[in-house]
């Protein structure tokens, strides 16, 4: 039987011992749990951060993984903790919209962490990943049903975040992350741009930076030359062959990119 | 039977192949090991912030964990490498210190590394993390008693380190360390203040801020504004909710932190 | 049986879902695997600082250990990916000159990545490290004959880097690699200062300074004083005890090095 799986996605950091103090909570429960880190430098408090690196990895491992997620700036306020059950994977962590792109998956069950013998038996009010979030992954790891853990819940918060906007001019994105490299990764899916742009008539407008077409990859054209391409993702990139995207175009995270068609 | 668990701390970071070099080492002497880094990126030869992260962790790890703790500036002079056991966990590394605040639990045994057999055949005098320590790590792992690496040390080097004063006036201790989010937190324990403060009858001065009681959690207050809470390893914190406190504050490690009684 | 184990070394950094994703793609294939990360951290597109980190730590492994190292800046162009054997160790990444450090050892095989069945069935031009090296990475730990990925390769790639010249003069290397701690590693292996050297009689000149010895540690010299060593790799180091010789002696990677024999 292959070892379970949970993945950690948080805003911790590297340098404190929080990402190890839920390691070493659920190896209390779960002995022998392999643990896979997505990321812990999700930036401070970010969570659509989060949900961008959480639906672009999740779904990538293998089914029945448990996913702990935990950005929390609403730590012992009213917001709710979750487990959830989406595309035959489970999801741990804050009701604050982490999960609102895995969420475009189908929804199994949501249920709202209640049931207290699955928690440490001693609380914190600003450390909910290592008191609640991290025993009830590993107790799932162990093979307790979600059902257990409490009651379900029926509107999961999740925000509409990140959507394109396409109209008789073309489409309208943005930025939504930038990444080690200095690629810009932008909201406009490859499936939109073939929808409503077609092929290659139309031009691309992004920083001091305006691009004719859509390239295979990056030495389709020179080195340092700017250009766009479908990423690894399936979202539209404007990147720099051998260079740095953010820097030579002087670009930041949340800058528009449009797509507007060749006029005739 | 639980896989044996090596936990490991340091100031190696995570550009250079010193941290792999440690476990591959390991992994040639116990093949079937666990490696749980709890942090690598303890700032350069700063003993006493591994001593922090090593005082917040190590004990939340099953019994009989292995923590593997290098920071380790004297390395190649006098000061001398150790095992020990400590609070039913096994620690290794150099007697410099990194212990001190682990050592406020019951010591079953410290020995001094001294039988070469368990070291690395070759060793250079400059990394002793990967020729002496962690290949001790992984023969303590394979079950090898902690008597054989070598002769008992009565007196292992501890340093009476981040006490808070207290007196008539009230307790004045330090921001001992700031955390990823920009939290300070102090070193003094909630069962002191507890013990000489009473209850909400003093207030807290630190950096441009003077607060006027303890709240139980973030959302106590208002977004961007500062509080006083204990925090999940129980000091007393100073904290800004949704926000930076180093920065909203203008405080750095080491600033004093006073709490001082009422006036009547 | 030991747990087959894969090596990361790549430069995607600790933010993006990459390295996540690569492990997620492994873990489908080959469920039990262990992954031990050399380093994520490589300067963006360094193939150069990827080949010294290798050759730092790849042999240190047990052997029969996949290294799955991803340096790409020619992702998608026409370099080839291959996998090879080399030493014991088996190695998966672009043939672009990562593994020139590495081919100092016995190469017993190196192939092309052609057999299309073990890669992604869905594949991207940009993140090959997630589509065809970490599947093949996978299924090597799963016991696939490296024959089987794809037809030899008789010239990988190598580059002749990071050799020193001696000379009647002495040798004149350079600062290959800046560590964490700001200590100086040059391109000068202790054999070859032993064998154009010999004891004693010359001078270093790096930097500001000038050093007329070679000691065996740090703690030979006093606090903040520089000194030259031989570290823990056997390249000669130049290090300051306590501190940081980049700093101290305002050295930059690539910097020369000169040792020179004393006028008699």
């Amino acid at each position: 039987m292959p070892i379970p799986t949970i993945s950690l996605t948080t805003d911790f950091g590297g340098v404190d011992h929080y990402v190890a103090a839920m390691k070493a909570v659920m190896l209390r429960i779960a002995p022998n749990v392999r643990f896979i880190d997505i990321s812990h430098e999700i930036p401070a408090q970010d969570i659509m951060a989060g949900a961008w690196v959480l639906k672009n990895s999740a779904f990538l491992f293998p089914p029945g993984t448990i996913h702990l997620a935990v950005v929390d700036p609403g730590v012992g306020s009213e917001r709710r903790p979750i487990a959830a059950k989406i595309g035959g994977h489970f999801f741990v962590g804050p009701d604050n919209g982490l999960l609102s792109l895995i969420a475009e998956e189908n929804i199994s069950s949501v249920v709202v962490l209640e049931n207290e013998a699955f928690f440490n038996s001693s609380r914190s009010n600003t450390f909910h990943g290592r008191d609640i979030f991290a025993p009830v992954a590993a107790h799932l790891a162990s093979g307790v049903d979600i059902n257990e853990f409490g009651s379900p819940l029926e509107n999961m918060t999740t925000f509409r975040w990140a959507r394109p906007i396409a109209d008789k001019e073309g489409i309208q994105g943005w930025v939504v992350h930038i990444d080690r490299f200095g690629n810009l990764i932008t909201n406009i899916p490859k499936e939109l741009v073939k929808e409503v742009m077609g092929e290659d008539h139309f031009k691309i407008y992004v920083g001091n930076c305006i691009l004719s077409n859509v390239v295979p990859t990056f030495s389709s054209v020179s080195d340092s030359e700017a250009a766009a391409l479908f990423g690894s993702s399936g979202m539209l990139e404007i990147v720099v062959n051998k260079g740095d995207a953010r820097q030579m175009l002087d670009v930041q995270k949340g800058a528009p990119v449009s797509l507007i068609f060749n006029r005739k």
